[in-house]
């Protein structure tokens, strides 16, 4: 048990390296060359280009104006300043919205925290339960003497906790319902805003019957003809293309080898660069540079042409998909909510993801492999969450001194080095597990990807369902019940579904000061470290000292991430969970997670300002999942104080909270009623409005050469002309108009937001092939 | 334990009962004066009236002709004899397809029965683990020789068990399938036939939201001459009727004593009738009865009058609710289909019932009150199952000899005496429950309509579904496990989720006999008294005798009643748990449950051809309940068989079973996936396929006048003339042509099925006002 001294010791050390982290930040993000690691939103945005200011050589690399660094917290009020209506614009829907889950935790636990100290901790703190224990040698820390542990059986005082649970309760739904009418509101707005989008008028058609007579094409074009006359528009059937985006991919690579080796010639006409053909230049023939990159690149182009011929002519090629256009959004928004067909699994149709959202690999998949697919990986998620740590063991038994001497008896004699085999012993069996959750969120990813989802944003909220499910189980109920998750499915299979929260609940009040440790390592420094950007920063100068070639590649050598709503998300959740589950059990533990939210807050408002590039935008989709799961954890909180209670033996008040997990419950069938509907469809009212509007705003609309690429494979695109990156790059820039960085100077000027980019139809890939 | 010896005995008494009651049908249904009771459906449709067979006046009530008694059982080759289609026609498609549940029933368990008997019963019988018990005095009947009791513990036996519980799933899951497939393509063939029908252009609008300016009907029509500006065609609005359909009912009372009275003085003008005013004409004072009535009915027609003005005029008294009809049917159907409002709980659209299905009550409660209506049900109902036993326990302690003399302590000598006293002691407290049981259909039904539901179909299936969970509770697991549902409730809170099985699963081959005495006295004997109509009998004949004063009132003396699915599918449901349960336990058990449904399925047809009058067509929109209900009971059957091998410590085989639900419940979001939107939305195509093929028949047809009043509040158009019901009847009487009621001759003129007879739209409101 953890003492008072114990935590304010922890925290010391939590604070400072936060403090030490946030000091590295106002330094480094000062220095020039810096600039595109802090700052790569600009650039993308084409607000900022490389830093050229005029003075010294050493001042391009290093900032010498001492008097900026005597604000080294300053960027905190600028991250606050942006007004949400331009961070929408700026970084879109989904990131603005975002924010507002944290937003969300600090509306709820401020005043949650408030009452469980003015209330909670005198009730608890009160009593003299935990001293007489002591007497008997029970120890317990000075945090318990603040928790309900402190409360003697059978107790009156219980009442107040009850009561709390109530107050808690109605206050956390209040607060959940005003946010999602206000997000659902933020949502159809955003799709109602001025901007003319493909995805309002397209829809995603799947499973097309394959015809004898006629090809995808013609079959699809015929179908919406007949049953959708009045507002069917144009279609574009999907291309098997995975094969040619490699070529492409691979032709680039060739591209940026021969611009490298050109440049390196041109500066020094003499020697002719030479190259070897084997792996990675290191090995194999030796030939000169530029012939063969010359060579290559020619060759590619043919294969490239070749292979685009087969893909366009062969009928093969053409998966059973198409995206529709329709000459109106209500026609889309009409033929998106509608059963086409007697047999409901053919001419599936669904809303159109943003064009730079679809993910092409999956959109031929049937439908009956859907539902195996799915069957196939629930079941393996279940084996991965609890039995993952079998393979671990076995790794880590492989990873001890005997293992290793077994497999290679050659290596003994290292081994036998002290330094070396205290190392194997202390660290090689936890960087398997580490390595393992390293990885986690990629193997949660492929696994959402072979079950067919077919935007990358459903992809990621799927993701986030499983890795909050894995948290839940691994980390929340591996922590309070020591143990692998596999013992605890065999001792709940084995208990009475009454001793369950029983079981977990007792345990609850004891693990708050581990939590708390948690919190401070994850939550605070953990989010004073992702300011930071160690990795990218790293990456960034490694790539650019040693790979990077042209100006392109140092663009490309920057990967500005994105919020990574897959890994992000569950972790938030799991403030939720923690801050609901302990609020009445422990309230001491409420202030670290409102550091936590705060914190988070204003971390992640600079990073979606200055750093991340969302690669699509799904206009908030993900908030019924964000709201489902605090739903979760607000019965879950219930639950277990309800077993804690009833281990209590406050036999006369305890049942009094079995109500709780029935309205919480109610409530979010209600709200799920009301509010949901507003992310799955898109209401005919909205769409005849916007489209009567457009209509009188633009009656000669060639609304058919605008969408008749929209959702052309990206590959298509990019393989038009072999520069065409550099072409739209300068489009680009040619399209908007330069201005500062400084905020308040942009205000005068609204910029096109990424979304809106996407009525220049092909900025949105030259992203998109960077990120293959 | 019962011997093959008892339940010979059972068997013989059942089928005797069975045959008893046929030869009494076969008697009863020949004799003219029953016509009306065992044909009521062909009168209904005006394809038989009442006997008036030339010849002596006796023969107008017996039947003297002795030849057609000879062939008694030829009803049953009569009812099998007319095709499904005919009977679609005739009966409607809910009548027909709820009679292919029976024949699913022999779908699955003739091949499941001929393979348990073939294979499982030989595997049971070659062992001798019974008679070794038996030598230790463990007593067991000739019965369990043939379940899986004779296997010993650990036996590789158990293994043909698990392939057979293998092999039964997959069978019928295979039939399942196959009928899912069947009814969804007559439904969707039934919607798309011939037939122009009122609700398949019309869709029900609720919660429109209140306007200060517009009153509901031009909001409504605002609304969608905005949003589906080509589709819109009209809309009715929807009032509150219910003071006035009580109005007119009082005046039909009236109206029809009137009727009565002046038929008697017409036959003895020498006497003017007199009546009391009071209750029943039994009391009150003496008046002339011809005057009275007269002015009786004249003041409730001016009453009428003004409650119609009134309701007409006030703005009060319409409903947010409209049906809006569409000029297509693709209008309609995309209008169902879509999501019309940003806010989704205003502006809710649906299919519109059938305008004999709607629940008129039931149109305006807002959206908020149906989740707060639910969840008290949803309460309600847990209670109602698992706690009904306190009530009657309570009535049935009053209804002890010491609870009345408490209570009632004059009775005192009455129930002293020895006869009334054991009639007391032996009847009273079982009456009770069996007054519940028989009100508990009621009960659930009035339970949803309190939720809301709108049309009298849906009503049913939800009061199925309940009626099932009751008597899977209260029945199933409390014929297996002794003792009330609260401890059996409180038993499986406090033991371990996977106990469960086992408990439940060691009782089940105990239990067979008793099971097999319940399929015996409710499937064969119950069966077979249905088609006698016992109840129906009576009634009509003491109404005949003493109530009836015109024809119209013999006509509504005999209520023919309806298939009652919200008590007929769960009592169906029943012997498919039982028989699924079972076929790999006991497969003794399956013979008996195969004579239930073929017997049911003949005595079904019969009624449903010549009794039922089904009061609306919901187009077979129970199948998913169905579906849904037999892969409940496959999953039970196959969890109860794993918690019974689990106790015969079959250890090397058990494990194999569990993939059987996870494979069952992925079967089912397959169907559930595949098959159920034909049961809940409308295809565009075969909408637009309709369309086209009409507009090329009838270019000119006046769809206006067609829609306009057909959905009018039946009591408006009862109310229009005093003796609507009559012209109705004459007109129906014109329209159709009399055909006798010999079926093959009524091949040659197919004559409208009563849903047809909504293209005559004032037909079915006759049916309704005589069932108000």
């Amino acid at each position: 048990m953890a003492t008072l001294a114990d935590i304010g010791l922890a925290a010391a050390i939590n604070i400072l390296s936060a403090f030490v982290f946030f000091v590295a930040f106002a330094f480094l993000r000062l220095q020039p060359f810096n600039d595109r690691v802090y700052f790569p939103k600009w650039y993308l945005k084409g607000l900022r280009s490389s830093p050229t200011r005029s003075g010294a050589f050493v001042r391009k690399f290093v900032n010498l104006d001492f008097r900026s660094y005597i604000r080294f917290l300053n960027w905190m009020p600028d991250a606050l300043k942006m007004p949400e209506q331009e961070l929408i614009d700026h970084a879109g829907l989904d990131s603005a919205v975002y924010l507002r889950i944290y937003l969300l935790g600090l509306k709820i636990f401020v005043p949650v925290a408030f009452l469980a100290w003015t209330i909670l901790v005198p009730v608890n703190y009160t009593n003299s339960t935990l001293e007489l224990a002591k007497l008997k040698n029970v120890t317990s820390s000075d945090i318990d003497k603040l928790s309900i542990s402190n409360i003697p059986q059978e107790s009156n005082r219980f009442w107040a906790h009850i009561i709390m649970a109530y107050v808690f309760t109605f206050w956390t739904c209040y607060v959940l319902r005003n946010e999602y009418e206000t997000v659902a509101s933020m949502r159809l707005q955003f799709v109602a805003s001025e901007r003319r989008r493909a995805d309002q008028f397209t829809v995603l058609v799947r499973n097309v019957p394959p015809d004898p007579d006629e090809s995808v094409s013609e079959l699809v074009e015929h179908f919406f003809l007949v049953n959708h006359p009045d507002h069917y528009l144009t279609h574009q059937v999907v291309y098997n293309a995975n094969k040619l985006a490699q070529l492409v991919q691979k032709k680039k690579k060739m591209q940026n080898w021969l611009d490298y080796y050109q440049l390196k010639y041109t500066r020094n006409n003499s020697i002719r660069p030479f190259t070897k053909t084997g792996f990675l230049g290191c090995c194999g023939a030796k030939v000169d540079a530029l012939d063969y990159y010359t060579s290559e690149v020619e060759k590619l182009s043919k294969e490239i042409a070749a292979e685009r011929e087969k893909v366009a002519s062969d009928p093969k090629s053409i998966m059973p998909a198409a995206f529709v256009s329709f000459k109106t959004r209500w026609g889309a928004a009409v033929c998106a909510q509608t059963q086409q067909c007697r047999n409901p699994t053919l001419w599936l149709t669904d809303w159109a993801p943003e064009p730079c959202d679809v993910y092409w690999p999956n959109l031929a998949i049937p439908y009956v492999s859907l539902t195996i697919r799915r069957l196939i990986m629930a079941i393996a998620f279940f084996f991965l969450t609890f039995f993952f740590m079998i393979p671990i063991a076995f790794v880590q038994s492989l990873a001890s001194i005997e293992g290793i001497e077994k497999v290679a008896p050659f290596l003994k004699f290292i081994i036998d080095v002290g330094f070396i085999k205290s190392f194997i012993q202390g660290f090689l069996p936890g960087i398997a597990l580490k390595l393992f959750l390293i990885f986690l969120p990629t193997i949660l990813m492929i696994m959402s990807k072979f079950e067919g989802y077919i935007s990358l944003s459903s992809l990621e909220r799927r993701s986030a369902t499983r890795y909050y499910l894995f948290n839940f189980v691994n980390v929340f109920l591996g922590s309070i019940i020591a143990g692998s998750a596999f013992q605890q499915l065999n001792s709940f299979i084995h208990q009475s579904p009454s001793d369950i929260p029983k079981t977990i609940g007792v345990a609850i009040p004891q693990r708050a000061t581990f939590f708390i440790t948690y919190i401070m390592v994850d939550g605070w420094a953990g989010i004073a470290a992702e300011i930071l950007m160690v990795k990218s920063l790293i990456i960034y100068h490694l790539k650019n000292f040693f790979l990077v070639k042209t100006e392109k590649d140092r663009e490309e050598a920057m990967d500005p991430g994105s919020i990574g709503f897959n890994t992000g998300e569950p972790q938030i959740q799991f403030y939720f969970l923690l801050g609901l589950v302990y609020a009445t059990v422990t309230p001491a533990l409420l202030p670290f997670i409102l550091v936590f939210f705060g914190l988070a807050y204003v971390v992640f408002r600079h990073q979606i300002i200055n750093v991340y590039n969302q690669e699509y935008e799904s206009a908030a989709a993900f908030w019924p999942d964000v709201h489902l799961r605090v739903i979760i954890a607000l019965v879950i909180s219930q639950l277990l104080l309800f077993g804690l209670m009833a281990t209590k033996q406050a036999a006369n008040s305890t049942p009094f909270l079995i109500a709780l997990p029935v309205l919480t419950i109610t409530f979010h069938r209600f709200c799920k009623g009301r509010y949901e509907p507003a992310f799955i469809r898109y209401p005919l009212e909205e769409a005849m409005m916007k489209d009567t509007l457009e209509r009188a705003r633009e009656p000669h609309l060639n609304l058919k050469s605008f969408l008749q690429t929209a959702y052309l494979h990206p590959v298509f695109k990019s393989a038009d002309d072999d520069e065409d990156d550099d072409d739209l790059g300068e489009k680009w820039d040619n399209e908007s108009v330069l201005v500062p960085t400084k905020r308040s100077s942009r205000r005068n000027t609204p910029l096109p937001s990424r979304i809106s980019g996407a009525s220049t139809p092909s900025l949105p890939e030259v992203h998109e092939d960077s990120q293959p």
